[in-house]
């Protein structure tokens, strides 16, 4: 069975016309709600999608050979540096109300995993209650968290290494649900979305590291998206830091193995590296399918996404490497044995 | 001959004392200046640095066997960010004074490149004044660029691609220097300013690739440092966006060879991976030594910055590669042999 851990929800275009309409109203029509039926949810998962490739979302993750995909709210429609807080945490429990629905109308295909409403100046209260409804009333098997409300404008919070992120990794470990680092949308001239969730990816890893968060929640899972952002690849100037600065210390490598990371990296070289730098037992199948890479290339002919042919194409992986990858350590990080 | 485009001064502690001087004075004991002598100068590199490893700067060198480095001010130390300006433009000339008297006194070992006064909200006047003065009356073979002159608190002047660094890249075409991408300080709580710069080569990386400025300046030489941050790791994320959005463009793996890049990464995957992605023809040997990794692994008992031996070791680089990466390309690029 090939789990896939990253991948987002398509939803019926209700849910962004909710978005839009309490985003122009801001508050002033009172929260509202999304209405869709179960044939909406699964038409949504069956239609072709232009951006993607013109399949649809089923149709991708069959074409890849996918059984079960983990969903989260699109990330880049989170609007957590959104004003007032509440638009935020209603289009939050909207979204996580919806994919819920389209878990059970689909239970094996997809399991759901919870966006919190985060905001930029305020502490975790809301989305510590919002990730305690989702898991204990709705199954949901872990969350997305976003180091940088703010959306790129800062100044940021603190980063993940700090105690203002106590009180939901507390809950995180209470509940034992891993997170999955990945930030949503970014109001910065100077980058994208896409490419603040490799900043925040690499700053995160950094911070922690640093940090004593491992020692004081030794259960704690966290997930990183994008195979770790640019840290597997710049590993040996956090190593040398290390010996440098906390020559009694464990070494870095070691510290970042308290980690996970998803395979969501789209070049062979890459996958490779990271399961060579991290260990084949701290990575989760990830393929954000469809998404940011779901195009065809050109020259190949293959989808881009094609992250279960890269690592098939790995021929040093044992059969048991790609057993743990695609399925067990999914079904470990996530309980989703248990919690079936 | 071995020559390693990426050193930073070791400068006489007189340096470091104007700096706290002015910062301390803001400006009110006037311009004043660093006076040396050319004993000092010498010392400067052939003393034990303590948090270098205990051996000198030189002994660095002789060690990887680095016959000639390219020295540029240290970044941490470039307070762009300062008020008022003139305190950065001042220490700014201080430092790249001394550069050129170093590189005067050990003409074999060293070449100059030189820091910029940048500022984070005004225009780059100073900068390209000081790039010219450098070049044509001290023979300097280059620069840094800072991507953020916020030193991390933003917010940052436009992306890279922006026409308001194109005086500078026109003035860099007219002198024909490249500029080595490099960012300074960083005041953010959740960045060391280590980090900081792994973050804007990557976010310079992305902003010049989405723009036209290599068409607008066929001929400019931008170096991007330490491997170019995130980007080679996670190319095939751009690669899909330049083949969803911009399917008639070139390939972003071709726009990416329109950049150079430096060998400072410290593990062999990390270069060899730098080196298959953008080709030995765009790489340059740059250790950054004595610097950031200049510390023995426990483990090997290796220097972590020994990037000469991590070239050495990758088998299939022939002898003409290693000959590209250790000499011609720096020779080519800041035309080390007709300014000799």
């Amino acid at each position: 069975m090939i789990i896939d851990i990253h991948g987002h929800v398509s939803a019926p275009p209700e849910l962004y016309v909710y978005k839009a309409n309490i985003m122009a109203h801001r508050g002033a029509h009172g929260r509202g709600k999304v209405s869709v039926s179960d044939d909406q949810l699964i038409e949504a998962v069956q239609k072709p999608i232009p951006t993607f490739g013109g399949i649809s979302h089923l149709d991708h993750l069959d074409v890849a050979g996918i059984d079960v995909q983990l969903i989260s709210p699109r990330p880049f429609h989170m609007m957590h540096s959104e004003r007032p807080t509440k638009l935020v945490r209603w289009f939050t429990e909207e979204t996580n109300n919806l994919i819920a629905r389209q878990c059970e109308v689909l239970p094996d295909r997809f399991r759901p995993v919870a966006g919190l409403p985060q905001y930029p100046h305020e502490n975790l209260d809301d989305a510590i209650a919002e990730l305690e409804r989702c898991v204990r009333e709705m199954g949901f098997v872990g969350c997305v968290l976003n180091s940088d409300p703010t959306e790129g404008e800062g100044p940021q919070p603190p980063g993940l290494g700090d105690r203002y992120w106590y009180p939901l990794y507390e809950k995180l470990c209470e509940l034992d649900v891993p997170a999955l680092l990945h930030s949503a949308g970014c109001r910065s001239p100077r980058e994208t979305y896409s490419l603040h969730f490799i900043v925040e990816e690499t700053i995160s890893i950094a911070h922690l590291m640093d940090s004593s968060v491992f020692n004081d929640f030794p259960d704690l899972k966290i997930v990183v998206s994008h195979g770790g952002g640019a840290i597997p690849y710049q590993i040996g100037r956090f190593q040398a830091r290390r010996i440098r600065s906390q020559p009694d210390r464990e070494r870095f490598e070691e510290s970042l193995r308290r980690l996970y990371f998803d395979t969501c990296l789209y070049t062979k070289d890459a996958v490779e590296s990271l399961l060579r730098t991290v260990g084949v037992d701290r990575c989760l199948f990830g393929s954000e399918k469809p998404g940011t890479a779901s195009a065809k290339d050109p020259q190949t002919g293959r989808w881009m996404d094609d992250i279960r042919g890269l690592i098939e194409d790995i021929d040093w992986l044992t059969e048991n490497d790609r057993e743990a990858i695609f399925t067990r350590n999914a079904e470990q990080v996530y309980g989703l044995k248990s919690k079936k």
